[in-house]
């Protein structure tokens, strides 16, 4: 059998592609290892998806799949996809399972993970004071304390759009100097709210149910030190997850899956990349899920062409 | 006083703007007529706007509303445009009343409108049978004998589209020939379900609660001649809400707004425009939302480079 369609990831983006799909009357198959993507994981309050002024992230992925399984023509398989090859007008995709799988159209839904610090507490805190998004849940840190992890763009941005919120940013950069540019540089030093702390390398997280204080190492000195934070970001960059994309798109240098901006289309016809693994600004779960959109009615219309050939 | 940002229109674009512009605490007015959009109106159903299966477009609106009034940075004033000049870094905002607004960002957000037939009946049979867009409420007319005036592109891709759903298609071209590309009207022909009809003049839509028949008159012989239609599709063109952006942006020749793909910023610097009044492709609630959401946060980059000159 030959999908129509077959959709890789099962977050907004990948989801709202198969609810579109579906509703075109595509025969679609959506494979992913799990429901939710950064949604389910990282933003324990979500405040900014239109239409819901404060859900969980869970709740906020039930709701999505509840309205996918409406879909008739759209199968689910959950499983890992090893990789994805073209042979003329139909895709080959094989699963970690070593099934192949083969499909007139892909989308590659398989967002992004913010890279992890990897420091003793910061797992077990994730939700309870550390984040990886300020655009998410920086809101809920009015007049705290907080830490930013990471001295480039994405740390200074997060710092500068904290001035807005927290009372205090420390921003901490494991080299000797600030990686970001010089304007945002120049920028984080008008503000008063923020300090740089170079040459810190955080050891451990602490906190009983959330977050108290931030440990780090001065890497000069060899000195531990301790900062009172009610807070912590990690901003030390993101890893698109689009390894099985190789061989049939083009990437940025951060990885990211060069894109038709209008149809989210790759270099390869029929293959398309909405969301968070694609080169464009701008993410967000609603800037995924119209990503998400387009690319199923992309889709629909490539295969009329291609049946018309 | 001068607002950091003037958002133009209270639809889905809109109101995201709104949202992600009080999320970065940004001085914003939104000017609208009425909240909803096309969402309000011709939309009875909505089931394509994900996390909602199925929903009233009025219900959906309310809870946008009800979101953004939670930013706090943003007021919103009921009322119409009727210029927007730029003067230097600031543009300033005419109202009908003749009020003058500033602002340093503006998003026009103002949609479109689907031309209507101004046929007897068509008005009050709205959402009982007579709809503008397919994809919206294409799904209702399983097993159903439907109309679709307008023999161009649009209406033949509606046409095709419904051929998913609806036992029976009648196309009704006023013309003597179609308007639609040759590749719609060859895919047509192979369609079984598709008649249509040239030289049609759509007099009036005629039911009790609900659709039952369409009345035309043969351009050619004069006669009048009935269809049993239980729903009838308007599909003869929109009407992008952009004459207030004259002279500050580049239109398309179906009078679009022509913006930059991944900002949605028009020529004019700090000038965006998401949603249905712009020039890119596939127009959903959601692809609006997304689009308003990335103008929000594209002004508020607009503005940090602009506060630095």
């Amino acid at each position: 059998m030959i999908y129509d369609l077959i959709i890789i990831g099962g977050g907004p983006a990948g989801i709202t592609a198969g609810i579109y799909a579906g509703r075109q009357q595509m025969k679609t198959l959506l494979i992913t290892k799990e429901f939710g993507g950064q949604m389910a994981k990282k933003a324990t309050e979500v405040c900014n998806y239109p239409g819901f002024p404060k859900i969980s992230g869970v709740e906020l992925i039930e709701k999505f799949v509840e309205h996918l399984e409406k879909q008739e023509s759209v199968e689910v398989k959950f499983c890992l996809v090893g990789k994805i090859e073209k042979d003329e007008n139909t895709f080959i995709i094989t699963t970690t399972e070593n099934e192949k799988l083969q499909a007139k159209s892909v989308i590659i839904a398989t967002g992004a993970d913010p890279r992890p610090l990897e420091a003793i507490g910061e797992k077990e805190f994730i939700g309870k004071g550390v984040g990886y998004c300020v655009t998410c849940d920086g809101p809920v840190f009015k007049n705290k304390t907080i830490a930013i992890v990471g001295g480039g763009n994405s740390g200074l941005e997060a710092a500068l759009f904290m001035t807005n919120y927290a009372n205090k940013i420390y921003v901490l950069e494991f080299g000797k100097d600030l990686k970001a540019d010089v304007e945002n540089q120049e920028e984080v030093k008008k503000s008063d709210k923020i300090e740089i702390i170079t040459n810190a390398s955080v050891k451990e997280i602490k906190g009983e149910t959330f977050v108290s204080s931030l440990i780090y190492q001065d890497n000069v000195s060899k000195e531990n030190r301790t900062l009172e934070v009610q807070g912590v970001f990690i901003e030390i960059g993101n890893q698109p997850a689009t390894a099985i994309a190789k061989g049939l798109v083009d990437f940025t240098k951060r990885d990211e899956i060069v894109v038709e901006p209008e149809t989210f289309m790759t270099k390869t016809p029929g293959l398309f990349a909405p969301g968070d693994n694609n080169s464009g600004p701008y993410k967000q779960i609603v800037t995924a899920a119209g990503e998400g959109c387009k690319t199923a009615l992309a889709a629909y219309d490539y295969l009329r062409k291609l049946n018309k050939t």
